[in-house]
């Protein structure tokens, strides 16, 4: 198994999808071939759990099941799309991994960081090459999510909520094959900071 | 919490939907408040979960995929509709649990029984009462799918594996709390049967 797996990670409004088409188009034009996806999502499958995530149920959605529906998901997503891709030689980009889950299914949600690393080991048969965390202050990322517009139920703005998340991923950007990115820069700064850390990566 | 939580689990075609509905309506004429339920599925959340499950996908599901979208279903399940009915005082009569978990998943889908079990430890709040194992020759459940019609993916007619599924809700049986039902006699000979066993439990 060859093939690279970047992740593009962090809070919501960071510009994590952003840079990851801009680096993508980058990439392409340098003669490489990429694979952009996302999670929850980026299968058929996956993407069909992801609406029974995401929907409007009356009775809410248990922390437990929450989260086994994101690993559910990812292990169809890495089956279906991640793994070929990279048996193929590609460069795969996915716009949020593990480290959401942590964020989101375990400091917000409340389940252990180990449950959490269990099910990875399960589930995660092939760590990405490196992952980039988007950081930038709150009050930042509310402005860009303003001017975007809310995407779904997660991407509610609150910004004690916020610096919670941006803590824990920036707790999460000290393991290894992790990057801090400075996202409170312009667009081209990121892009080309990224890029260049990518570069580094490919033999 | 109180209540009593009883399982209906075994091969299909064995006769625990017909047993389950009889025993309910049994129990109601005694005065008893009843909820029967499903797995997967038995809550609008986990009923889609189902759904993802069963539906016809053509790179199909991976093995992973399919045990953590039934634990969870299995979470939602709990948290929905069975522990708010336990905690009614009522009597929940459940069609499939964890023993299916531990067959089609476990020796059909090649997991291993101890992670199949560290699931259920992070998702079943409340154990049943008894869960009744129905086990009767495989030709006859055979003879009893076919007058029925079959349902859904998993009731695919082959005696080779039924026979292994068979064996393996029979050591199942073994575990404290299970009942090995014979499920080949008449359907009232099975139904007095478990409705015996069911008052004994009852305080
Ligand atoms: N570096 C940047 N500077 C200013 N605005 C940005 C930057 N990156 C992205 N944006 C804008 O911010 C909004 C959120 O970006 P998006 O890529 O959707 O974030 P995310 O995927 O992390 O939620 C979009 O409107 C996008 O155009
Ligand atoms: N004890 C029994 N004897 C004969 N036929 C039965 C008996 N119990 C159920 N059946 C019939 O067998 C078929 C399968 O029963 P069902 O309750 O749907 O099984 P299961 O839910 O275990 O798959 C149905 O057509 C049902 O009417
Ligand atoms: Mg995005
Ligand atoms: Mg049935």
């Amino acid at each position: 198994m060859s093939g690279y797996f970047f992740v593009f990670d962090g809070m919501d409004g960071a510009g994590k999808s952003t840079a990851l088409n801009g680096v993508a188009a980058s990439l392409r034009r340098m003669g490489h071939s990429v694979v952009t996806t996302r999670e929850p999502g980026g299968s058929p499958l996956a993407e069909q759990i992801r609406e029974c995530m995401l929907g409007d149920w009356s009775d809410g959605v248990p922390p437990q099941t929450e989260l086994l529906l994101v690993f559910a998901a990812r292990a169809a997503h890495m089956q279906h799309t991640v793994l070929p891709a990279l048996a193929r030689g590609e460069i795969v980009l996915c716009d949020r991994f593990i480290d959401s889950s942590h964020v989101y299914q375990g400091v917000l949600g409340g389940i252990t960081a180990s449950w959490i690393d269990q099910l990875g080991t399960q589930t995660i048969a092939r760590l990405p090459e490196a992952s980039f965390i988007f950081d930038l202050p709150v009050e930042q990322a509310s402005q860009r999510l303003q001017q975007r517009g809310i995407e779904n139920r997660f991407d509610r703005i609150d910004l004690e909520r916020m610096q919670t998340i941006r803590d824990a991923f920036a707790q999460r950007a000290q393991a290894p094959s992790h990057h801090l990115i400075d996202a409170s820069r312009e667009q081209s700064a990121v892009h080309a900071d990224v890029l260049e850390r990518i570069e580094g990566l490919l033999a």
